[in-house]
């Protein structure tokens, strides 16, 4: 049984893993999308009531069938280093290779639907609230009126993207920005605006989860920073998790059919840790550099299990 | 308990299934999420443990916890009617809109998720083999060599896309081509391509599914004509629906998430049915118009069920 890596080229957190893989003789196909056509080819073959799929990248070739699991990465768009390319070959091969791989028994980590839909942060924050989380009072609007009321409400307030990424290329991630109750709402007319009270943090929580393995750390905020992507400070610690927030967890990847998630929390100055968000496809290359916690092991585990 | 009816304004056959709707007296709220943000206003507020979120359309303002369903027909993408266009925006506004909308109880015709799965025309073909129907030998590939060898094999063949739509402005169907075993096959390399064997047929039948409610129409074929989309010929009729195809359907859409979907089948000389697509958003005014078979007044039905 093989596992299937659908990641771009230059990936050093892919290597990671890929590198484990390696050592431990686990068989392993890794693929750009965008490859296809051309380095990767495919094949769907329907008859006598069977599938039959196959991928061909360079001159390995593997059968969708010997497939145990597929790790979706950093993969790039289908048909993008064509030699022709067109926004019709792009749907045309996007369809025919994530078409045919969902028609697999393979595990996924994430499984592209639910990849789509753990995107949406206004679900996430539901999910967070189903799931026993404490998330920060949140709103999510086009009226003004209603951000000013909030802003009254809570006085001290952050702005966040509602969708967390600018679409540039390359993307860009947006700092979240700390302001008043007094700035001028009227802008929230003209794209729906996320607004969260502030919470005055000790510390940033990152927990990785992969399957039901939880790797949680910590990293001392300097009390004047909101956004502590954009700054060069601490270090990353492991830390405890609190037997509520592992509960929670588990609620929360079963309802979203997630088998990862890099789950961001702040902690308060009481030791309270308020979620934040759930990136199903976030980074761990960073924390298992600074923590030394075994993340990148722990996936290439997850990939090699045999199906049950 | 509100309906809400996604589409976009100039849509005669959401008009259908409107104008029922008001006439049993169920409330309805439309709207089309290009009209977001302008026309179209949203708020989601998460605090106390709870979501709260509501729509405004024109100025009919709507709980989205009184949303008793979802009809997703023909939406504009949202943020494509705002003064200040960006990809940045359109991005915002989809989260925000569907994003709140996915945290409702609602039952949706189909849930966005499910729907993009059921694209996928790789796997539709799969998942039909799964619930039993009768698929024409089908073949989907990048290789030459194995397209010739298909071909040799049935020599009578259609090529047909993967995607079913090519992504211009406006969408285009692209019509299923005969061709014969001698072709050149070498392009197959530059784009995946759908390779299926020909099904002399007598007659097209299309079913469409709402619910548990199957409606079966049927169209004597010309016996030259491959691709009944782009000719005028003989009107839709009723015609009764095969058990063994009944139970399949069910499957189907149970598989698929699906409460609504539009199934094309080849009826060939034996009178059996080849399965050829399932289109969960296909459209119905032309059959109903032929047939007058109530499918608009069932999908009222099905909007305005009481959530159970």
């Amino acid at each position: 049984m093989t596992v299937l890596v659908l990641t771009c080229e230059e990936d050093l957190t892919a290597d990671m893993v890929v590198t484990i893989l390696h050592d431990r003789g686990v068989p392993l196909v890794r693929l750009d999308p965008a490859d296809l056509p051309g380095r990767v080819a495919l094949s769907a073959d329907y008859a006598h009531h069977a599938f039959h799929g196959y991928l061909k990248a360079d001159e390995r070739m593997v059968s969708l069938r010997s497939l145990r699991s597929i790790w979706v990465r950093r993969p790039g768009t289908p048909g993008t280093r064509a030699e022709e390319q067109s926004a019709w070959l792009a749907t045309e091969a996007e369809h025919a290779l994530y078409g045919m791989l969902t028609c697999t028994p393979a595990r996924w980590m994430n499984h592209p639907v639910a990849a789509a839909q753990a995107r949406y942060k206004p679900w996430q924050l539901h999910l967070a609230q189903q799931s026993g989380f404490t998330i920060p009072p949140t709103l999510i609007t086009t009226f003004p009126s209603v951000a000013r009321q909030f802003a009254a409400t809570h006085r001290d307030l952050v702005v966040k993207s509602v969708s967390g990424k600018h679409p540039g290329e390359p993307p860009m991630v947006l700092p979240t920005t700390r302001i008043g109750p007094d700035v001028d709402f009227t802008g929230v007319a003209a794209s729906p605006t996320l607004l969260q009270r502030h919470i005055h943090k000790q510390a940033d929580i990152r927990l990785t989860c992969v399957g039901g393995r939880l790797f949680a750390a910590r990293k001392q905020a300097d009390p004047d920073e909101v956004d502590s992507r954009f700054t060069q400070n601490a270090a990353w610690k492991p830390t405890e998790i609190p037997d509520t927030v592992r509960r929670s967890v588990a609620a929360y990847l079963r309802l979203a059919q997630l088998s990862y998630g890099a789950f961001d929390f702040a902690e308060d100055r009481e030791g309270a840790w308020w979620f934040l968000e759930c990136n199903q496809g976030g980074q761990f290359g960073f924390i298992q550099l600074d923590t030394d916690q075994p993340i990148a092991q722990a996936i290439a585990t997850w990939l090699a299990e045999e199906p049950a």
